[in-house]
């Protein structure tokens, strides 16, 4: 069997004025000997010139596919249309150069050019004030490869992965995400578990490469309920859906009390955890690996995964920001990309 | 200056058919041979006899200050009048010596003949068919303490501690327990924030003996609302107490994201937390040490601790449960009350 010959990543500019630029030369520098994560930036060559340091270049290429050729010397550039960036002082000016680094990374990734996106953080207030009108990241690459087929349904979903010391890498995917905790309950129907729980199992077993994978699901409630006495979400909304998918040949627990759910023991019986609301799931993810913490989309017809931390305005620009996340994020994706493309 | 002589600690029986009884050996078995550590339990003689290993035998004693003379070589019981138990088959025929117990102990400390008191665990359904009627064990010895003043108000307040390599142990106090996610918002009155608050700090202080303790608060929801645009329970409820603690000079911040405050990192920041909800406070604790977490009442006129398990009636009688919780307790009441008496 021949294999199949990896394309190279890409990785987005993000907010210019964030520590995107920085933590991108940071991980260009521990990663350039690694030709297996090759990787291209869409950004426009001031930003990243900006912040290069000592016997640090770009090289702008046209095509991902010569990005492999100079990743070793050179940090190659994908150039997008964009001003130098003052570090700690977003500035609406830079809305579009960061727009058109996303979308035309996901259109090199929907034609195959690529194997997959890493996305540098952006503000969503500096998009908003000109004219951006998506909840986040994540939806905006949604709508960005509407109609093209996912390899597994129904997506997005956001899951959280970080090292996990002498076991697979830590996984949880959340049912609700950036909402109001007085509105989890109500967001909390059949129909969102069963889509959170069919993404993540697909996941898992495509885009990870677990045969049969074990799916642990979270209560909503202290002790998931502790048999109605503390709330029926789990009797009524999220039990059903595992028997649905336990009948079906899913590894998936019911809901189980959170709390004892995450300690070591308990983390190797599971491939994956799927949790009701955002602090549930990422309480554990930042406790165990607070640097290296990576955010997946699931569910996308394109590999995607990004940093878990934000643009970091007020640290921008003094060269202290860690690459830790950005590097687990490029790796993960290399490690997706593999499982689902290779 | 004369150091006052600690007096001994007392522990309930819990029920007999639980984990309690072997448990309760197991802790003796390892701290027999600390004078300071020494305790007396309350329970049924049969109880504790049934489940006595080679060469461990009791000493009946009436009053708590006898228990010292011969902690090191017999266990020292206050006896309750009650029959043996079967291991792992709870009866309701127990109940009275297991409120017994709860109530004994209680007085003793409350006359100031013990130092304080450690739970074992209770099964409210076997309690609640003999008519029993609080809702848990705390609210039980909230009633018996009525009446006596506590060193600090209001109370009383859950707090779960754990070991916490290389610093202070991990502290998290709790607002509302074991109540259903979707009545959360609506329990959380400013009220119930200030009473957790000031009983926590009182806390912090009085048992803990930390002079100017720094609280730690958690939002609700995730970003702890992200200036309202996930929720509004932070500015509304939560920071306005957190303000007017500050105020009275008090070391507490405002709402903080909960998932990036369990980090290493972030715990040298604190001597305790204040978490919103039962998972929120209880997931951190679990995964920093899920064996010795150990349940504190803040706030009661009494020292009281306990394991931070169950009656685990699956597992009783086998030998197999871990004391390790009972034991550390055992050592947080003592540390306890040395601040508050010694």
């Amino acid at each position: 069997m021949i294999k199949r010959e990896p394309k190279p990543l890409l990785i987005t500019m993000g907010d210019p004025s964030g520590i995107g630029p920085e933590i991108t030369w940071k991980a260009w520098e521990a990663l350039r000997s690694h030709n297996d994560l090759t990787f291209a930036v869409l950004a426009s060559p001031d930003v990243l010139k900006a912040c290069a340091g000592p016997g640090q270049s770009i090289i702008i290429i046209d095509n991902p596919a010569d990005a492999g050729a100079h990743f070793s010397d050179s940090l190659p550039v994908i150039p997008v249309d964009g001003q130098a960036a003052r570090p700690g002082y977003p500035d609406v000016m830079h809305a579009t150069a960061i727009t058109q680094s996303i979308e035309r990374a996901v259109s090199l990734c929907l034609s195959r050019q690529a194997d997959g996106l890493i996305t540098n953080p952006i503000a969503k207030s500096v998009l908003y004030e000109a004219g951006f009108s998506f909840p986040g990241h994540t939806e905006y690459l949604g709508s960005l490869c509407e109609g093209h087929d996912a390899p597994y349904a129904p997506g997005p979903v956001m899951m959280l992965a970080a090292p996990d010391a002498g076991q697979a890498d830590f996984r949880v995917a959340l049912t609700t995400i950036h909402i109001a905790i007085s509105t989890v309950p109500s967001a909390l129907t059949q129909r969102a578990v069963m889509a959170a729980a069919q993404t993540a199992l697909g996941a898992l077993r495509i885009d990870f490469g677990i045969e049969d994978p074990r799916l642990a699901v979270c209560g909503l409630n202290p002790h998931a309920g502790e048999n109605n006495a503390l709330g029926n979400e789990e009797t009524d909304v999220i039990n059903p859906v595992c028997a649905h998918l336990r009948d079906q040949g899913h590894l998936i627990t019911d809901a189980l009390p959170a709390d004892t759910l995450f300690h070591k023991d308990a983390r190797s019986t599971y491939d994956g955890v799927l949790a009701m609301y955002h602090d549930q799931g990422l309480i554990p993810v930042k406790m165990l690996d607070f640097h290296k913490g990576v955010n997946i989309t699931l569910g996308l017809p394109i590999v995607r995964t990004s940093p878990d931390h934000g643009t970091a305005f007020n640290i921008a620009g003094q060269g202290v920001a860690r690459a830790d996340s950005l590097i687990e994020a490029i790796r993960t994706a290399r490690r997706i990309a593999d499982c689902r493309y290779g």
